[in-house]
C-alpha cells in the first residue's frame, strides 16, 4: 500500500488495465486533456527515450507506460505534485519504467542533456499570469494552470533542447493559442506536422487542440478528423469512451 | 445575353437565386473553395468596401454580392480571366455594385490606394512552383493554382495593405501550409480571429481551411464547428448544400 495525505484519493485510469493514480481535489487532479495528449502522441512501442514535461502527478507518464515498454522521464516543478507521482509509480509498479524528476524545466541541461529523447510530451498550463496575480504563486493549482513558472516559450524552447533530431513533440493547448504554439514551434524548428481539434460535442467551438511537431522537420502538417466527447445526450461518444477508459 | 468565347460556358450559382457565371474547362472554372470562402466570409450587410484578390473569373464577388449591398472590387492578372468576370457581371446586372480591376495584386497601391477596404478576401494559388514548372507560365490553369505570379507572402502583404485597422482578411487554402499562413497574418499584423476546417467526409483528414483575421486584432482565435462536404453516400450534407445551392 501507499500513503495517502490530508484530501489525497486513489483513482483508476484506464478502467481495465488496473492503473491508479494519487490526486487530490485542493491540489491537483489530472484533467481530460492530459489523457487527450497521451492517447493522440505517436510513441515508440519497445524502446526508446520519453520525456515528460509539466508532468503533475504523472499522468501523462502513467498512461505512456501502457502504450511503450520505452523508459519514461517526468519533470515537475512542484514537490508535492512530484511526491504524489513518485507514490504512484511505487503503487503502479512502474519505478523501474519510468523515473520523476522534481525540476524546472526551463534549466534541465545538466541533468538531461540536449537531443537526447525521442519523444517529448508536455500538458503546459494555459493562461498567460498577469503580475497582479502573482501574490497566488505558492497555489499548487495556481501554478499547473497559469504561466508563474514558465511562459509557453520556455516550454517549447525546452522541447526543442531535449528532442533529438527528427524527434517528435507533442503538446495540448487551448484554440485561443493555436497561433502562439505553431508560430514558437516553427520558432524552434519543431515543425508542426500533425494536429487534432477536440469539440466537446456537435455544433460548438473546439475547447481542446492537440499538435505534433517533428524537429527540423519538412513543412506539411495534416489535421485529423475532429474529436468529439461528448453526444448530444452528454454521455461519451465511443472514440472519447475508448481513449478515456482504454481499449475494449 | 453575353457573348461566350471557345469552350466557355454558363453555369449556376446559388439555383435559387439565378446568378450565374462564365467558366471554361480549360482556361478557369471556379472550386468548391471560392464558395466556402464567399460563405464564410464576414460582411457587412448595408455598406462598406469590399475588395476580391485573386479574383479569377469573379465567383467571390458575384456570390458576396448576394450578403451584402457594398461595393465589392476584385483583382485578376490574367486578362482572359478578367474579360470573363467583366462579362459575368453585365450578364447578372451587378456592374453598378462590382468592379473588376485587371492588375497584379503586388502592385496595386496607386490604384487602389492602402487601407481602404473594410474586408478583403482571397482564394490564392495553393501550390508552390519549382523553377522546374516556370515554363508553364502562359497556362492560364497554372497561374491560378500555383505560386507563379505570387507567393502566399505577397498576397498576405497585399491583404494588409488594403484593408482598414480592424477590418477582416479571410482565406481559403490547404491544411498543410496552416503553419504558413498563421505566421504570415500574425507577421503582417492581421491576427487569425476565427478558422474553420473542411472534410471531405466523416473521419478524413480536413482538406481545406478556412481562416480570417483582424488587422491590428488581439490575439484570440476561435475555431468553429468542422464542416462536411459529403455524406457516407457521398450526396452532399445538408450544411453543404446549403452553402453550395443558397438558402432555401
Amino acid at each position: 500500500m501507499v500513503q495517502l495525505f490530508d484530501d489525497e484519493r486513489l483513482d483508476y485510469l484506464l478502467i481495465e488495465d488496473d492503473l491508479q493514480i494519487i490526486q487530490s481535489p485542493t491540489v491537483f487532479s489530472f484533467s481530460l486533456d492530459a489523457v487527450l495528449l497521451a492517447h493522440f502522441t505517436f510513441v515508440p512501442v519497445k524502446k526508446g527515450q520519453l520525456l515528460d514535461l509539466c508532468s503533475g502527478n504523472g499522468v501523462v507518464p502513467l498512461l505512456l507506460s501502457r502504450r511503450s515498454r520505452a523508459h519514461i522521464t517526468g519533470v515537475e516543478i512542484q514537490k508535492r505534485l512530484y511526491d504524489m507521482a513518485t507514490r504512484s509509480l511505487q503503487l503502479n509498479n512502474l519505478h523501474d519504467q519510468i523515473t520523476m524528476i522534481h525540476g524546472d524545466l526551463t534549466n534541465m541541461h545538466a541533468e538531461l542533456g540536449h537531443s537526447k529523447f525521442d519523444v517529448v510530451t508536455c500538458n503546459p498550463p494555459y493562461f498567460k499570469t498577469p503580475a497582479t496575480t502573482e501574490h497566488n504563486k505558492n497555489d499548487h493549482l495556481t501554478i499547473a494552470r497559469h504561466e508563474v513558472y514558465c511562459t509557453l516559450e520556455d516550454v517549447v524552447k525546452a522541447c526543442k533542447l531535449h528532442v533529438r533530431p527528427g524527434g517528435k513533440v507533442s503538446m495540448v493547448h487551448r484554440p485561443g493559442r493555436l497561433v502562439d504554439i505553431l508560430t514558437l514551434f516553427r520558432k524552434y524548428k519543431l515543425e508542426p506536422k500533425r494536429m487534432r481539434l477536440v469539440y466537446p460535442k456537435k455544433g460548438r467551438d473546439a475547447n481542446t487542440l492537440l499538435v505534433e511537431g517533428v524537429r527540423d522537420g519538412k513543412t506539411d502538417l495534416t489535421i485529423l478528423p475532429p474529436l468529439y466527447i461528448y453526444n448530444d445526450d452528454n454521455s461519451y461518444t465511443a472514440e472519447a469512451e475508448e481513449i478515456i477508459y482504454g481499449k475494449k
